[in-house]
């Protein structure tokens, strides 16, 4: 790592984030050029260069922290031994992650170039034990698709104009309440306690 | 509208909305330009330009026929007296909709550039109106989410790498099943007569 994000930096670097996010949502990541970023904040392409020297340093920097937070969601995993427990968990901190960043999950989600560099981080593999956990093994067409639905849920629900008047709360219990009625049937899912 | 689509031009249109297609995919709308597409088919961009003046006619071509069928499926809600006759063929025709285009939906959907131009064409109404249709009039947070999540689970149907192994009939069962389950629960919306 160079000697990047000290106090100094901060917020140049934040406000270069920034600006990244707003064109990724108006021309997607590979409409965005460092010059367009440049642009947007009124600085030189030096000036963003001196913070990021690539798009992919930018996109990194932007979808990292979720990425990371991810392999989190699914290494805990492993320690929960109680299936319900770690159903529940495992499906709130998801939730949890997708209203954190609300605008990120569907700019980025299915924009090949962020495709392309999620398939070489280790939340890849995270992302499909998780799908493991809410399908069960062997899962048929039927749970195939009930997780698929639970997923595309999950990743429309921060842009979703109708969901806009939602607040995170509210969010927050709707989701889990849904995505729990599509998985809890499925064999190797626990069904609900109460 | 110009002399386009006679018989002799139709190969060279057709081969210019696959490598279009085909780039979408690889880069987003806003990542591929005429000059792109003129590469990948081996001809001159001018050549290009012989079919289509502007990328956003080529996009037009490609996601145009998909918001038609939209927009019919929307006018036959209002044709359609029994309540649950026109759940199901809207549900269903939606479905037959998304697997007809499997590749085209979330190419297509999250671009910024696609949905400026979505936004001009009828279908954007037609959508809203599949939407109240099944969520019910005055709809609750639990049921604009469940709505979401029934078009985020079709919108990702086509690309979930998860689901290629299922054929077209198979995941047109197992959509309408577990969209309708989602569904089915809320006011406004009719129960299962079976």
């Amino acid at each position: 790592m160079a000697e990047r994000g000290t106090r100094s930096d901060r917020p140049a670097r934040e406000r270069v984030l920034e600006a990244a996010l707003d064109l990724f949502a108006e021309h997607g990541v590979s409409g965005t050029s460092l010059q367009m970023i440049a642009d947007r904040m009124g600085v030189t392409k030096a000036a963003v260069y001196h913070q990021f020297h690539t798009k992919e340093d930018i996109v990194f920097a932007v979808v990292g922290p979720a990425l990371d937070r991810l392999v989190e969601i699914a290494d805990a995993i492993g320690g929960e031994p109680d299936q319900e427990r770690r159903f529940t968990a495992t499906l709130a901190g998801i939730i949890d992650l997708i209203i954190t960043h609300r605008r990120l999950a569907a700019i980025v989600q299915f924009d090949p170039m962020v495709a392309r560099l999620v398939r070489g981080h280790p939340a890849h593999a995270s992302f499909e034990r998780i799908r493991a956990l809410f399908t069960g093994p062997d899962p048929d067409g039927s749970a195939l698709v009930a997780a698929a639905m639970v997923s595309g849920g999950l990743i429309v629900a921060g842009v979703d104009p109708a969901l806009a008047r939602l607040s995170d709360d509210e969010l927050r219990k709707h989701l889990f309440d849904t995505a729990a009625r599509l998985l809890r049937p499925l064999p190797g899912v626990p069904p609900a306690t109460a």
